[in-house]
């Protein structure tokens, strides 16, 4: 059997950092990203598998030493936040992207519409309950974006709540910034003809119908609203502190293949090492001996 | 490429199922039953490593279809407790079993030593706040039952609320199984030997310096304390709604393999169903195809 080379030496899948290609900006113009694009990734589908899941390996070891230099304070946490129009794959990157790591070091939450209790509260509020502890991955399946996407589409906040949003949203990630999260946001971009076919599937295996609703055919009926909307909150919320990167996602390997190198390359950023002793180990190996 | 079994036609791994082989009783004798054993399965280490392979398939589809039976109305949770002596394995069975699973699908705690404000409330009161959603799998790394085995152990409560704890479990789990939880209560059974070679692998390793505590060679002191502990919780809370499993644990790949197989017979037992189309699926076609 061929021995896997050690995950430092393997060479990447991207040929350019997933953090520099997939980068938006302050001026990014969606329409302009094209949705069935591979950025920097020179494989296909066969390889991309390959690739994601040797990256599966490189994100397992490397959480593990991430979550172990927290138990011995380490400050860093890391959030990545998904968004992005129905079908567009978050809960495929979930599934294949954060499945490759151990339960034990993900903390894991899908918003949903806010509940009365919620709506009592800031915006922000239900999104600082679910924040991740020290030495975590975490994981929003959407998050304080829908406040300022689907309250824009819909009207469900007037305009001048939505703007001051914005700002809020930039103090709240900057102090998470400045507390050691590396916050990783991530639209998955797909086109209005490829979330059809995805809804046609869903409407002909029935395996598939309990992820449809009816409400989702609405939604594509003010698409360009939506793509305003988010093309606005990336553009104002698109700081240093919290980048957002657009992913294309027509091809779910790629997007797949794309979260998995964000990811890894902000853990590699961080560089956790294993914490060292804070006993005698010698000591400690005379005690154990004679237990 | 040839094509796998399906699911419902697979062999079991176990010769019988796991969950008559490893069943506990109210006379538990945890002496009588060897660490070392691997019963119900007939295969070695490699088959076994094979065999959760494929039970990791099968578990990872049909709780996606418990998932979506549950978002269709079906009440059922599934609580799996691990429990055990330091190094038993608990830690591994979330990676290696837990991690099979979506992670959507799992709701994971640790618990720790009790914090300030849950000393305030009853035992149980913080394990009711991690309990699962409907449709989840809720993992428990630690329980409730911490409160009647280092607390006998260490003298943490008086003799007589301890034998009030045996109790109120029996109560608590019975009104979870009647709101459709299965529980699955599982120690991982390793002897002391096993146990120093375990420590002495984290004194050897530094990269596993972070998991030791000097704390864990004091444990050792009382041993026979503690699986005395574990007899007495076993027999007093082991019930029809809430079995107790004992898995012997010396063999790490046995284990494994032991509560995949409780974890997937549990989930056959429920037999979840997709969900039917609670909408017009022709009309929606439709809808769709002029979307």
């Amino acid at each position: 059997m061929s021995k896997q080379p050690k995950a430092q030496d393997r060479k990447d899948a991207f040929n350019k950092p997933a953090r520099e290609v997939l980068l938006a900006s302050t001026e990014v113009d969606l329409a302009g990203i094209e949705s069935n694009s591979s950025p920097g990734y020179d494989g296909d589908k066969a390889s991309g598998a390959a690739d994601l899941a040797a990256i599966g390996e490189e994100l397992s070891e490397l959480q593990e030493r991430f979550f172990a230099a927290s138990r011995a304070g380490a400050p860093h946490t890391i959030l990545l936040i998904l968004q992005g129009m129905d079908t567009a794959g978050k809960g495929g990157i979930v599934r294949h992207v954060i499945g490759a790591v151990d339960p034990q070091g993900v903390s894991h939450h899908a918003f949903k519409a806010p509940t009365a209790q919620e709506l009592k509260h800031d915006f922000l509020w239900r999104i600082e309950h679910e924040l991740p502890e020290q030495g975590l991955i975490g994981v929003f399946d959407r998050s304080h974006y829908e406040d300022v996407l689907i309250h824009k589409v819909r009207g469900l906040s007037p305009a001048k709540e939505i703007e001051r949003r914005y700002g809020a949203i930039n103090d709240f990630e900057s102090k998470l910034a400045r507390e050691h999260t590396t916050i990783i946001k991530v639209m998955l971009h797909i086109s209005n003809e490829e979330q059809r076919g995805r809804l046609a599937e869903r409407l002909d295996r029935p395996d598939k119908y309990w992820k449809f609703n009816t409400g989702d055919i609405d939604e594509r009926e003010v698409w360009d609203d939506y793509m305003e909307a988010y093309q606005t909150a990336i553009r104002r919320t698109h700081t240093r502190d919290a980048p957002w990167f657009v992913v294309p996602a027509d091809k779910k390997w790629y997007a797949r293949l794309a979260v998995a190198s964000l990811l890894l390359e902000a853990l590699k950023a961080i560089d956790p090492q294993w914490p060292p002793a804070d006993f005698d180990v010698e000591d400690q190996k005379r005690r154990l001996a004679r237990s």
